[in-house]
């Protein structure tokens, strides 16, 4: 079934033609978007730093024209003939589901003015640039002036697109990214998750014993951990005829659409786990970008539900499956052939217990399983004062240290490796981060499902089947693209609402074997 | 001072504000034009096979919104608000000749309809794909029903454009690559130079001596060839703060602006001459890219005057530079630096020789400096009948392979090494071809004028000094943009018109005593 065409043989030909019209004009859209993804991607690993100047007037362009085209007042029409069809909006099809999407886009777009809407692309897009630089020189102060203009302007955006009532501004930032998400909510699953995992980490450092870290301290050649990295995700799943590895300073996920999907990895001459566990994630991104329908593409249906469904993906391939025995017994064999003599000496368990290392650090991107979500915390509550004011961004870097200090016992020695360390908010990006939480508990909450539906799904692994998972992900998630929101789509492929059971069920049962606790 | 503000104290509030209105609104579209040129430089060497169609789509919109910008009846308006203030239109200041290149662009926009412009975008952005396919199986069959989709569409163009009183088809496409050209003036500047050609040829063949080829045949990693292409062309001036270099099918220099520009190239492992060729020749391009002025950019000032001026830059850098004995007198030493043991075996004067080896063959981009206008000649000749109806697009292959035999004395093997060979006709480019042997002989005209210029250039050369030589390019051609026409360039540049002298003279000085000729 194609989604992208109408197939409800009940509508109206007035119906017929106003969908039609508008998925023609939505598809349109799309092609800005994807115009504007790739010149993220560029600018991220291959722009001179010449032309970051221009690359900023060039987003503030396609930001208004996509704008623009979004807020066309004949969208309204059309949605309006196609909502007025009941017949055609019969509850569940597909059809009704992108007019359901198209109207939640069109109310979005219609409450940001072009004005703000052209000064973020523009803004944003130079900032980046700045945090780089910032961030290189560890200068918090040179990114400040920035950061005061990006939360000005969320701020602003918060206001136009209407905070919810009982809420804060930041829901109305944090529903762009997760439909129906709110800070309310957000918290309600992070205090306990908090103290759980308080309890693990104490008992995980009081355990009897330690896995050794001596595989991540052993140097490997940059050039054999990209050709180990390509080998591993192309073996996962991910299509090279339909995407690219690139290496940028934060790895990321774009592109501009299923058929050319963009990820980025990093490496550390030190630690293959880093680039390995780095790549696994993005290419789990990659991976449910590459099985949305390419008949729905620029459409709702041909675009991902939120970004926690997106991370659940890639936190799968990196954590459910990239940490497992079963995976490591498969990629043994493999490392050995590709790194030689230098990787010889490690045995399955002492690279499955490598992989497993718990050490509460500065920085989320290299942190373990049980400490990650900390990380999260972290951002979310800072993320949440700066929109409703409470926070002056001078203030973030004392803030930011003294919540890692109470947080993760951890004290931060410089804002490199504290608050300038993401790229998040350079980005323009406020209400993304508790995502990254969300998507790690959807990931264990699928993967069970995932173990229920397949058999032996796990000792496929240890012989290289991953395809038996990747194609329950393309049947149960990818292909559905926008067509339930995510707390429908939980219950449809798991049966349940979201908890952190599963997540901590998973953890602990992983990780108290390892250290004696 | 800033060719992109208003200066002419004289002109009215009015002409101000309507020639500030038209920059403006110019240097949007120059945006537009700027994504899609890193859009088509991603097409050759970062996307994969998966992006072509969707790529071809986003062309086409860039292409449609592109040309709704260009032909914008409020353009007309302004210009015409300029044009009637005499003050303001003084003859040869700046801001006359905005006005001058922008009623020319405003005339030829207007001319061309939105669909076959959008058309055009979409079918040549597939059709190079297919071509790049074709080529490489060698199988015109594939390629053929593309190239008459592009031969029709040309020929409609051309007839929209409108062409000139007693001229061809051809022309009208011509003038949009080289200002004021004619197939009848290309003529009459090709036909003595064939003759005098073929005599040159003749008579190194009968010469009394031969320089070795052993040089180009001397197998080299490609590695090291690429670590030593960068660092000749950023010796020569290329600035990789505002530009790039990567690897395509076929060698190009495209980017967005003078800041940012992007430039390919090509290695083969037994020819170091081929990749360094290539290099100097696009380095030749992005150098004249990266000296227009970045406060003109997105305006006619702030754009290359023609295809033959910015060709006459690549083959300055490729041959009067790359090919003398001065710049193989500074290269030698870092040469033997790069590849060791390989190239230590090679005198000066063998390496001079080996980047002067004349010998027929099937490959333009391959071809030394006395057989490469033979190829242009034989292309434009086939354009030139393809855009007037008179030579089937099937009869191609037979007619290309014909002149082959005629003009060169080569029997051509197969189409990838015939008429596939060029990415151009794919481009949907029909008309650009001569302006590579225009460019040809400016070059020589060109480096005569700075010899002159410039005491002790070439003795420059030989210690590593190639800023005078670029400085002076900037200053005489790069910081103008369109401000002249190219024939007024070359006489103000030159002291006198282009003709082929130089360039012959050039030639037969280098050549014949190499051969005994």
């Amino acid at each position: 079934m194609t989604h992208a065409t109408l197939h409800s043989s009940t509508a109206s030909t007035a119906t017929r033609e106003a969908y039609e019209l508008l998925l023609t004009h939505t598809r349109e859209g799309g092609l800005v978007g994807g115009v504007g993804s790739i010149l993220g991607w560029d600018q991220e690993t291959m722009m001179p730093p010449g032309g970051v100047d221009y690359r900023g007037k060039q987003f503030a362009l396609l930001a208004r024209i996509g704008h623009q085209m979004a807020t066309n007042p004949r969208v309204d029409g059309w949605l309006a003939v196609c909502e007025g069809d009941r017949a055609f909006m019969e509850a569940g099809s597909a059809e009704s589901a992108q007019i359901r999407e198209l109207r939640r886009d069109f109310t979005h777009a219609t409450r940001l003015p072009e004005t703000l809407v052209t000064e973020l692309a523009e803004v944003s897009s130079k900032a980046q640039h700045e945090w780089a630089l910032a961030r290189k020189a560890s200068d918090f102060a040179r990114f400040r002036p920035w950061l005061e203009k990006l939360v000005t302007l969320n701020r602003s955006k918060a206001a136009c697109l209407g905070i919810p009532a009982g809420g804060e501004p930041w829901d109305a930032l944090a529903d762009l990214y997760e439909p129906e998400c709110t800070a309310a909510s957000v918290t309600q699953v992070f205090v306990p998750l908090r103290e759980q995992l308080r309890t693990l980490l104490r008992d995980l450092a009081a355990g009897s014993k330690k896995p050794s870290n001596r595989f991540n301290e052993t140097a490997m050649p940059i050039d054999a951990q990209m050709a180990f990295a390509r080998k591993v995700v192309q073996a996962i799943g991910f299509d090279f005829q339909r995407g690219r590895l690139d290496t940028s300073t934060h790895p990321f996920c774009g592109g501009s659409h299923c058929n050319d999907v963009r990820m980025t990895t990093r490496f550390t001459e030190t630690c293959v786990n880093d680039a390995l566990g780095s790549t696994m994630h993005e290419a789990g991104h990659g991976m449910y970008e590459q099985g949305l329908p390419a008949s729905a593409i620029g459409t709702p249906l041909g675009t991902a539900v939120s970004l926690g469904i997106h991370e659940s993906q890639s936190r799968l391939w990196e954590n459910q499956v990239g940490r497992s025995m079963a995976f490591w017994t498969w990629c043994e064999p493999h490392l050995k052939n590709t790194f030689g003599a230098a990787a010889h000496s490690f045995t399955l368990e002492d690279l499955y217990g490598a992989a497993n290392i718990v050490e509460p650090g500065f920085i989320r991107v290299d942190a373990d399983e049980a400490t990650y979500n900390m990380h999260v915390m972290v951002r979310f509550e800072l993320e949440r004062l700066l929109m409703d004011g409470s926070l002056d961004p001078c203030d973030l870097p004392r803030e930011w240290n003294r919540r890692y200090q109470e947080y993760l016992g951890v004290t931060v020695p410089d804002d490199r490796r504290g608050c300038l360390q993401d790229v998040h908010w350079s980005m323009g990006a406020f209400g993304y981060f508790p995502t990254y939480t969300l998507g790690t508990l959807y990931s264990a909450q699928f993967f069970d499902a995932a173990k229920r539906a397949i058999p032996g799904l796990e000792e496929g692994f240890a012989k290289g089947e991953f395809k038996p998972l990747l194609d329950w992900l393309n049947r149960e998630i990818h292909t559905h693209g926008r067509r339930y929101r995510p707390a429908e789509l939980c219950e449809r492929v798991t049966g349940s609402r979201l908890s952190s059971e599963c997540y901590l069920r998973y953890l602990s049962g992983k990780l108290r074997p390892l250290y004696g606790a």
